[in-house]
């Protein structure tokens, strides 16, 4: 596929083959839930669809969204794409949206988005990501994940792993906590036309972020959802998906930049969890399993060789 | 009382004083639960004291927060009190915040929250408001308060409740929801010297608030703690909560400011509820009291005289 090939109807029907081949993985592994269906327009053009699971087996709750928007850019959306190029009158966005929480608490959450923007003028670019937010940091998990996503990263580019996983560091992260969400993953933006790095190079890599998802996530859901655990580990997944509420609501960028701009706020907020609490200056006991994943959640983690160097049990 | 005779430590010092007084009513009325003190430090300048209480008999989770605190201003700081003054180089601040909210869910979640600012130069200003949420709204108990809160602002000047009913609609709406927090109440930001309403004026006004507060929420803890309630109204609560923590996180400007300012996370987030949870697309079912509620969630009610034109029965 050379870059003047793909038409923005091709990536954009790309995301939405891929939203469909995601969820009949998950459906599959799941064993039991449904992703439910609502298909939505966006009054100024476009629209989009939210598969959403509730109760299922063993994803509690879960949406993997895909929209395709366009039309004129309101001085707001090209501020908050930090854009502000006289001729970017139009602008076109599409790209996929998943946040799955387990009921098990052994099992981690995750969130993979791939995007496509192009505004008139001829700016185009693509960004994306994929991180794991374990409720229980196990470093061979981590470990594991981190390999999968360096594998993805090397068949493109030998930058693309180390840069883009300092990028989730940074990125999903914190700041009133100090804490990072999770074990990281890969976080990229604004990937555009450079050299050694045309459009159909790009959409290849985003392309294989896309496909690693479902291998990735129902190894995971095979492999944990068999633990068992106690109400104690319900409460903490239940205080873990607060701080992930206190994440998406609070910094980041795809969630705040929806709301403020009328996105279909259902769709938008499927990425939180069925619940969570809230107790006060809450630290977990010294030498507790809870305590062990607190101090694992910071920047900077070398997670693809972390079960020789970090400890957690 | 004449303006030049208080000083911010004054201020400060009755704020303080307010805290306890509070917390001492709320106790009694509780019958059961006991604030805890933490005392912090800004390593900038100055400090604060929150009072938390956990499980008591009728507040499930409670803060009543004391600060006062200054030094200089941050750019950013400056930027969100929307101050650009050349020489507005330092800055004071000090105030009480709370957020109740109640076991039962046919007792309302309330907030308050009283501040006074300086910068160098000679700015000044007081904030506040009150606003309550009831998870089921009473439009007698709506009007109850309402009532309430005009009389506090008719002692002062006949166009405060108008005012600043209005400006509390405005304030306490979650636009990507498009509904109100509650019945609102009445909300005030940078009331400075003007003709008429001196420093002594305003803070006269501003205490009046702050004494208003605990009679008015131990009214409600008294009469509605008795009233009996089901499973299905507690998860109702909980969605609510969750609509608190939506408002609270992604447009309560006090909130937005203090996580960005590496503000007391604590402190700043003992207003999220012990609990909260988010159902995909939920809607009450036609007809129900929840419905009922739902509906009353809107701009421009005249709660004084709402029971005699709002049904919500």
């Amino acid at each position: 596929m050379s870059r003047e090939n793909i038409t923005r109807e091709e990536i954009s029907k790309w995301f939405q083959k891929l939203q469909d081949d995601i969820t009949h993985q998950l459906e599959e592994a799941d064993g039991g839930g449904k992703f439910v269906r609502d298909t939505w327009d966006r009054p100024g053009g476009g629209g989009g669809t939210s598969a959403v699971m509730s109760d299922g087996a063993i994803i509690e709750k879960g949406g993997v969204n895909f929209s395709a928007v366009w039309g004129e850019a309101p001085p707001q959306v090209l501020k908050t794409l930090r854009l502000e190029h006289p001729d970017a009158e139009e602008f076109f966005a599409t790209g996929i949206s998943i946040v799955l929480h387990p009921k098990n608490p052994m099992v981690p959450i995750i969130h993979m988005n791939t995007r496509y923007f192009e505004v008139s003028g001829g700016a185009w670019w693509f960004g994306g990501g994929i991180d794991l937010t374990p409720h229980y940091i196990d470093t061979e998990d981590a470990a594991w994940f981190h390999r999968a996503l360096k594998e993805v990263c090397d068949r493109h580019h030998a930058s693309y792993y180390p840069d883009f996983k300092k990028w989730a560091d940074e990125y999903f992260f914190l700041k009133h906590r100090k804490e990072t969400r999770g074990v990281g993953g890969i976080f990229f933006d604004h990937l555009s036309d450079a050299p050694g790095f045309d459009r159909a190079a790009r959409f290849a890599f985003v392309r294989d972020v896309g496909l690693a998802f479902a291998p990735i996530y129902t190894h995971f859901m095979e492999k944990n959802s068999v633990l068992p655990f106690t109400e104690e580990h319900q409460q903490w997944q239940a205080i873990r998906r607060g701080r992930y509420v206190e994440f998406n609501l609070v910094w980041d960028r795809g969630t705040r930049f929806g709301l403020e701009t009328d996105g279909r706020t259902e769709s938008i907020l499927m990425s939180l969890p069925p619940n969570a609490q809230w107790l006060y200056n809450f630290t977990p006991p010294a030498g507790s399993a809870e305590e062990q994943t607190q101090q694992l959640l910071r920047k900077g983690i070398d997670w693809l060789n972390a079960s020789s160097r970090v400890s957690a049990s």
